[in-house]
């Protein structure tokens, strides 16, 4: 897979060897993400809207009712800029200076439209559903055409992006190490929990095998 | 505590029974995310960055190093949106229309400038190391007059800002609900994992009590 060109836009200034801007480091940072932040400007404001999303090749998809602000913003070809961002741990220096993240995060810009056409919607909802959850759109009651019409669905084609990755230990400097502070990297982990049925959900219904199988 | 206005800009239009523009509702969400997104815009431009906050009152306080493109665009008053996001679960319905998330989100905007003083600048990275763990501005180097000096912090004033909290289970139509489908939430939740040691720690530093307390 190739890079996405490093813009001034994209470009990582600050500690420039944990950026990247090449597709195998940017795609599963975005696929693995289960929601994104999505930024526009209306009359000079910023807006972000958080929001789920999936991602074919350089191309984002965004869905939500036909009345949303951000989806009719897209609509019309303005620019956005979406972030993903995933949380691994806290990094506890000796220094206060030098505590962080780990993190993986990408940031991408790229503009689209509306698809218009009811198939190609169904493919983007699949797609989006995929992301979420594999295997649920197998089970799922599929939407019907009113459903589907009160969905509008955005294509984001990505022009820029640049990953940023911290997955290291504490850079205290050499005069720090011998302090009598705890340092290291407490590690922060996104996990399932025990799944709740619907308490209107008939008896004996039982709990899918694909369910029990956390894609993240 | 009060509300902050309900503008057009912070008006939650689509389901308005899920949002809040109460303080008491708001300031949670604000304190128990561990990060935000930082929305500007240059030139028609959104720029979205992720980054570490906290809150005192309606004040919000970033920092970075001197050079941020973020900070910088604070410091000459441009308005900044900033996103709040936590994920509490996956809503899964028999119908694929109502999908939806488990989650508690705040939208803030405002404006602010850089914090000039070095005595104002270290108390608001008390705040921010407070944020992020309580305990650990004890234990931790604090900063040296060249640390304080490299590092920039904004403040900026929330002038508006509304909540949204979606903590149900799946609103299917009646006439779905006899459907054989798995219906429920399955919960996420953001956990601490075993702390790994920086390799230079030297042996026999014990693991603080207060790294032990996790605070979300």
């Amino acid at each position: 897979m190739s890079e996405f060109p490093a813009t001034k836009l994209t470009k990582i200034n600050r500690i420039p060897e944990r950026g990247s801007y090449e597709r195998a480091v940017i795609y599963p940072i975005i696929d693995e993400a289960l929601i994104c932040h999505v930024g526009f400007e209306v009359d000079g404001q910023p807006i972000i809207i958080p929001t789920i999303h999936a991602r074919l090749d350089d191309m984002l998809y965004l869905h939500g009712a036909k009345a949303s602000r951000m989806l009719k913003h897209i609509a019309v070809g303005h620019p956005v800029c979406v972030a993903f961002t995933l949380l691994d741990g806290i990094i506890f220096a000796r220094s206060l200076f030098e505590h962080s993240l780990r993190y993986r995060s990408v940031v991408a810009f790229g503009s689209g439209g509306l698809l218009e056409n009811a198939e190609e919607k169904l493919a983007a909802l699949r797609v989006i559903s995929e992301h979420v959850w594999p295997g649920r759109w197998q089970e799922a009651r599929l939407p019907n055409a009113k459903e589907l019409d009160a969905t509008s669905i955005a294509a984001v084609q990505i022009t820029k992006a640049s990953a940023k990755v911290q997955d290291g230990f504490p850079t205290d400097a050499v005069g720090d190490l011998a302090l009598p502070v705890w340092a290291g990297v407490i590690p922060i982990q996104f996990q399932a929990g025990e799944p709740i049925p619907d308490p209107q959900l008939p008896a004996g219904l039982p709990f899918p095998e694909y369910l029990k199988r956390n894609p993240r």
